[in-house]
């Protein structure tokens, strides 16, 4: 049902884009009006079945004054368009998608799939997902259903096929989001009757006989074996751990069900709605499922940016107001690495929000400045969620555009200004090459989740931190899929990638720049084992070093480290190494905790952000970027020949070079403002 | 079964009490004995059950040779009652109340509902309560029943009937408690097959319409309509948020129903049982039923004191020994507006108890102090919790009187002392109007706990913060439930009250004092929705004021708050206003945080204590209040024509005026004591 | 089956060992070539089922090289022993046995029982436990079995005559360990079908009649009577707390379903492997059930000695590389008293472990100063957890003497050292009786478990800070169950025993040296009462005192505590006196603290290191004993005639005392380093 040539065209546009060689062109022909990389959009999402009739037609026009043109509808109303089960009832839909795009607003249809209707859960109470004490999460609030359920994805193939034959080709649809974001609410997992008979299908498809599953798992451990495909389980309650094979193997399972449950509505609505993008909406630092697979499949990637949500969940108070400007640069070079095609913020911030730990408002000019940031990262489209606060339910208290009387909100005035900046700057040029390539990989973040070994470890973490040490000296990093070409980038950081394929060490191999590998790289194989020459397994044809002990220190406890412009102190991780290399930083006690040649380096431990700066700016240097000393709230970022300054901070920053052809703002760039400016 | 006559005589004596004219006198003549509101009175609980029946008539001589008149007994002893189905047994209860009321004590007969014998539980499972996830909470400790389940009724009815009949007319018994602590250790809600079909009935009696219902709780948002009333279920198990308006209706529906419990067997007894009393013990600080409509069924109130169980439950540690005077006088306060009739403290604190986090000491005087500042409140009697602290089971290690080897125990000595001062003291008054009225509303404890909106919204504590404000500056206040009359008031206070019905609105605008109105009032519907013309809903006929956006900061950051007298930090809460109204406070970004005229003020936001206690005392001095400054230790507090000056902290006060006729104590209040002077 | 002569002679010997009479000899001739005292022997951990088989005589023979003499193999290795049910393979087992012996080693065969294999939990899964909210634990890790389960012991003794039948007799083997950690996992307790059957019978037995039981119990408060045996319920779920006497039979009931499962094993092995030691290995804190009736059971005791997994438990980092001195010491003192044959350490720490919160390597020299802390304590082998770090399973980052690779470790290094040093130090004493005895007693912790009366009350934590105290100034301590002879000890301290019984009182009485009584002691009968002349019940016939309150007060919270040569600050735990004796210590209001005569002392509060410290200095200086005042990291040991300095701080320490003969080390202790020296 897919296209295959489609899909081989976006894959080959990845790699290309990865590499640096704005290959994304490739595929923009086939993206349909919102591939247009050259356009600044934005939009709102809107709930036309929460408000009277009588008022849509003076909401789209206000939309349209207010420079949106872009509307997201449809996703939460399942029971609306299928009252009862194969009674459907269209034309409240009809005469909002007609309204909508009447008012000449591009209209991107929401497949509801996240919520299925009472009727249905009441005749197939299987779809539920099961937690793991075996509680069965029921109907009642959204995201109720298990991925695996074949069931499910039968009904969601019908409901999708029954839109898309209505408004696949509705000329005012310009795409689809599927879903609503995959696995929020803690829903990627469930271990119910559904999940388990997949598992094993899953299983036998990956092992093809259970000698080979034993052997894989390690079950010689604690007289484990299991003498069938059907006699093994899910990971769901047992005295102590499991093998840790086997939770890697339901977490990989997990995340391909994602992929399968995507796939099923992708199909269907491809043949029926021609020319139109089909997305989904992924959410910040959420690594349950692999993004990279459902990234690719799509034609476009987006994600839901909600900075002082993500802000409120970390304990640095500094950032309440404001979200971290690194937290919201990650995600958008992550999202931007999912697919060639520009970006959307599916869902953007506007004012404060209901569902966080701590829910304060946003600074005056924050909403401006993320929607200008997401630009500079990329993105081709921004849509605020949502147009209007809701009166009832349980997100009533999310801000909106608008109050819940109607008026415009602080977040609302904002949006309309950069309606009209977009409107005044001119043609916009597309993302191209960072700096430096970062690695990444979700299987690390879950192998590091099932043994982490200590309190503390989080890779996404630890990936940030290096990340945000990267950006703090102003450069712009591609974050990049472990596999990909790095080939062209003069900087190549790896904060871990935790089993090296042939592929990620063939392409490390032929990076031309300098290639830092962090720790706990190699260290496992694809069997969950450590390998038989030790970590970093076979990274040791590229780094002559070899892991001979390894430990995690109490949070808070750091040895200090010392070298050649790298000073700070080692916390948490730590190994011991055998190694030839000269040694660029040692630790107090003597041993090697930084060791490399001019081609690649070997780190041995986490650190704090001193460590973790001053490597990686002596990193940076010796591969011959420049670098600067920014402030922690001010951001640089490159979108092709435009440069953007961005301060989320609490002073005013200066622009250090003299010259500039500023297409926003100027110089000085005040807190919470930003300065754009092309390349002389 | 009620006497229609007689509750109406009750409320509006509550009417009338609450509005300041000691209406109360009403329905005394109907409260027996105990509704003599000039006499104080002592008395103690005590379990023959758990003594050698050999012991009980010299504890009964004791007791009254010790100056205790009153004595409760027998509400946990249905197995012994019944020690098999329909087999009573009632000889060792006739022997029990005869010795008790020959040695001249007036009997308080609980009914043994809190503890249903094995042998029901084994045959009716179906009375047992269930939580959240399903677990059935057996047999094994106290409160294992269901307050919706009918067939326990029927039971409870039955044994209530029984002891109804056997001694209701006994001349010793003075009155009944029905059941113990309703709602103690997470009992008021209940997740089984009764409760359902309950709160099927209740929804089917309030909305009469399913489409009403899906109204009201707002299911079009993520597809959540019901199709039927037998398709809601209860609140149980779902990945994310119930429609709020379902959860309050929840809350509102197990409120009621342990009314409707406690109506059955007040309806069985008050025939049966004529020129007794009838009431049933609440607890401190407990707020998960609303305890209006209970306490105004009640002949009088009573509740449990425990002033270090309460410390203990809080970070402040130095109330360790003494407990918190403002949370002592919040918990007299509040009970004292439940019915006209002067309350009992049913349980007193007598000495170190074994059930909280920690369980200190009270310091000498400490157990004296409490009693008298229950009189100060207006309570009418004191009984100990217990007489003689038990040897076995879960609360041996609670102190009482008497030490278990039957010695007199520290706290045994000061309620003798106690006793000793009522009787050479004289005529006690009856407590009159305070200075501050302060709305309290149970709904508005449940809406906060169900959109809190942010981590450490509680509305109990901020309530209490600003009656504790108040209380600092000397002033006595009355708490009242939201829609009593307040007119006659100089100074009304409302910290939050989320629902402004018709009579709330009318009643504040008949307010002829200052009305402070704090934050979050009038920001739901009874549907809990967002007023269509925003918050504060129909407070803004009061109070020109519009809520245009509102956040929770992060716990302990704080803004600076400045205004004439009004200095301080907000912090939690924050409202951006729009008003045409004289802006009396500011934050330091220039918004409004409080802003009135000379007869309403509206506060947009929670402050510290520095925020609250300048606020109130501002405002109380504008209402023409005289006021003190107290230390946090000491506190005032009038009883018609007496008024006591009580010390719990660690340094002596001096009384400021100079001259006062004494009744106990003198001008230098030492620590741990008291004080009480008549007007001049 | 167990030889009754035997087990007389082995518990006769241990009332003789703790009494200080060396009578532990009566038992060593039957203890075979490892119950010989006079051989320090090194060992380690190997399974042979996990690498490939053609490495199998490389490592015996690397074992013999590097000085390891033992063995230990199997225990969890039942599948490939029985791949199905009744098919045994002991093919491989019998080739690992014969390669290990072959090489020199003496092995110590494992009982496969902590892991049955899956297909007897498809047939059986009523074997499995059952968490308290009903959770099966299943098939997937290890311990997933309920020690109730006669069907699986049935089982286990099965299995175990097949391994006895096939290795009782072998000469390669030397002893056996059945199963392996119990109770690790929390899995002591379990509330399945075969533990309420297995709860009824015991309570039968103890009680005779349900009359009996409802009066132990107190069931009469609260109206918790049972009508019969089959009435009673396992204390799972219920709103409020069980009556303690249930839980604490319960307790006692789960400890004695421990002992009965490993007796059905040990029983059936005796007889067919005649010679051999039987043993099992504790762990280390682990209170769950009662070491004292096993460890008796055993011909000796062995446990697992992981100093840096214990240390990651608890707040003090100052311990992090090196374990707390005072908690491995505390572990070696308590096994060693279990029993009268030298210990083991079954499982030695040799670098950095997996499982606990932190995991830090051990700073360099620890595995060397562990290996001979355990000797000074006592112990006869030490054998490190493992031969090689495995490489797949959950255990695979758990260190090894020898790295994945096959390299030897740090770890093997410093056990290669010991190795050496054993065969240069000459003969080896036995252990004499210590300078003080401290009673302890596991139903004390249950007891404090289940009615700790408030926060932070944990009777081992408790107890330990005794020992510290002890251990900082340089005392030797001999931990002996409550109720063993202790007349000959100079100095007797009870930090706390609970329950006193005739025999314990009588033993006191019996001792002639000063004995210090500590608080909540005598506080509970038999039947968890409190005694009706109040605590310390049974004691005050030695020590004339009557506690009249108590009281625990907030976690951090002190009260300064003053007498001849005591200070510090009472926390916690605190009783209010009355006694006639002198008062020794008081607090700031006056109470007596600590009182007593020349020959018997008791404390009435927990304080502080200062306070604890200065009591048992002061109690140790009355009682005749030479103290020093060691820091914290330096701790002395006897061993018979030779005396051990171990130095687990950061700063080199000087042994006081001018001429040593020194057998290791010297005069001047540096870090982690170790000296001993023979009696002058």
């Amino acid at each position: 049902m897919t296209d295959p040539t489609r899909r081989q065209v976006v894959q080959a546009a990845l790699v290309l884009a990865a590499a640096g060689q704005a290959g994304a062109k490739a595929s923009a022909a086939m993206l349909g009006p919102d591939g247009d990389a050259d356009a600044l959009r934005l939009g709102c999402c809107y709930y036309p079945e929460q408000w009277d009739e009588s008022r849509w037609k003076q909401d789209a026009t206000d939309m349209v004054a207010r420079g949106l043109s872009r509307v997201r509808i449809a996703e939460f109303a399942w029971t609306l368009m299928e009252p009862e089960a194969g009674r459907y009832d269209w034309g409240w839909l009809d005469r909002a998608v007609d309204t909508l795009s009447g008012a000449g607003l591009g209209v991107v249809m929401g497949t509801p799939t996240a919520c299925p209707p009472e009727w249905m859960v009441a005749r197939y109470p299987e779809i539920l997902p099961v937690a793991k004490d075996g509680q069965v999460k029921g109907f009642g609030s959204r995201r109720y259903y298990s991925f695996s359920s074949l069931l499910y994805r039968r009904e969601c193939a019908r409901i999708a096929k029954a839109m898309a034959d209505r408004y696949g080709r509705h000329k005012g649809v310009v795409g689809w989001q599927i879903d609503n974001e995959y696995g929020c609410h803690d829903t990627t997992y469930s271990y119910g009757a559904a999940d388990l008979a997949g598992f094993r299908t899953w299983l036998r498809a990956r092992y093809g006989t259970i000698a080979r599953l034993n052997k894989a798992w390690g079950t010689v451990v604690w007289s484990q074996q299991s003498p069938s495909f059907e006699a093994i389980g899910l990971p769901t309650s047992s005295p102590y751990d499991f093998p840790p094979d086997m939770l890697l193997d339901y977490r990989r399972f997990a995340s391909e069900q994602v992929m399968a449950f995507h796939k099923v509505q992708a199909d269907v609505i491809r043949p029926l709605s021609p020319g139109r993008f089909i997305t989904t909406n992924f959410m910040a630092n959420f690594t349950e499922f692999d993004h990279y697979p459902v990234g690719q499949a799509l034609d476009m990637a987006s994600w839901d940016s909600y900075p002082l949500g993500v802000a409120a969940g970390k304990d640095d108070a500094r950032w309440d107001r404001t979200g971290n400007p690194d937290l919201t640069g990650w995600n958008h070079d992550l999202v931007r690495g999912l697919n060639p095609a520009p970006f959307w913020i599916m869902e953007q911030q506007p004012g404060p929000v209901n569902w966080a730990r701590y829910n304060p408002a946003p600074l005056p000019g924050m909403v401006r400045l993320w929607t200008w940031e997401a630009f500079a990262h990329g993105a081709g489209t921004v849509s605020y969620f949502r147009w209007r606060q809701g009166q009832v339910g349980p997100e009533q208290m999310h801000s909106g555009l608008n109050r819940p009387d109607g008026h415009i909100s602080a977040g609302g005035e904002e949006a309309a200004q950069v309606a009209k900046e977009i409107a005044r700057i001119g043609p916009i040029p597309k993302s191209a090459r960072g700096d430096v390539a970062l690695l990444f990989d979700y299987e690390t973040v879950w192998m590091t989740e099932i043994q982490p070994n200590g309190s503390g470890q989080d890779h996404l973490v630890h990936a940030q931190s290096w990340y945000a040490a990267l950006r703090k000296i102003g450069l712009n990093v591609d974050i990049v899929r472990a596999g990909t070409p790095v080939a062209g980038y003069k900087l190549v950081v790896v904060p871990s990638v935790w089993t090296i394929d042939e592929k990620i060490r063939a392409e490390l191999a032929a990076a031309n720049g300098l290639v830092v590998i962090g720790p706990r790289s190699g260290s496992k194989t694809a069997d969950f084992a450590i390998p038989g020459d030790l970590p970093p397994g076979p990274l040791q044809s590229l780094v002559p070093v070899k892991v001979k002990q390894v430990a995690i220190a109490r949070a808070g406890t750091g040895v200090p480290v010392t070298g050649t412009g790298i000073t700070g102190q080692a916390m948490g991780w730590r190994e011991w190494l055998e190694t030839a290399l000269p040694v660029l930083a040692h630790y107090d006690d003597g041993e090697a905790a930084v060791m490399g040649s001019a081609r690649i380096w070997y780190v041995g431990c986490q650190g704090d952000a001193a460590f973790t700066g001053s490597l990686l700016k002596t990193a940076s240097n010796r591969a011959g970027l420049k670098t600067y000393d920014l402030p922690d709230g001010v951001r640089l970022q490159r979108r092709g020949a435009l440069t953007f300054a961005l301060n989320y901070g609490p002073r005013s920053w200066t622009i250090p070079e003299a010259r500039r052809r500023f297409v926003l703002g100027g110089k000085l760039v005040g807190p919470q403002q930003v300065s754009a400016w092309r390349d002389a």
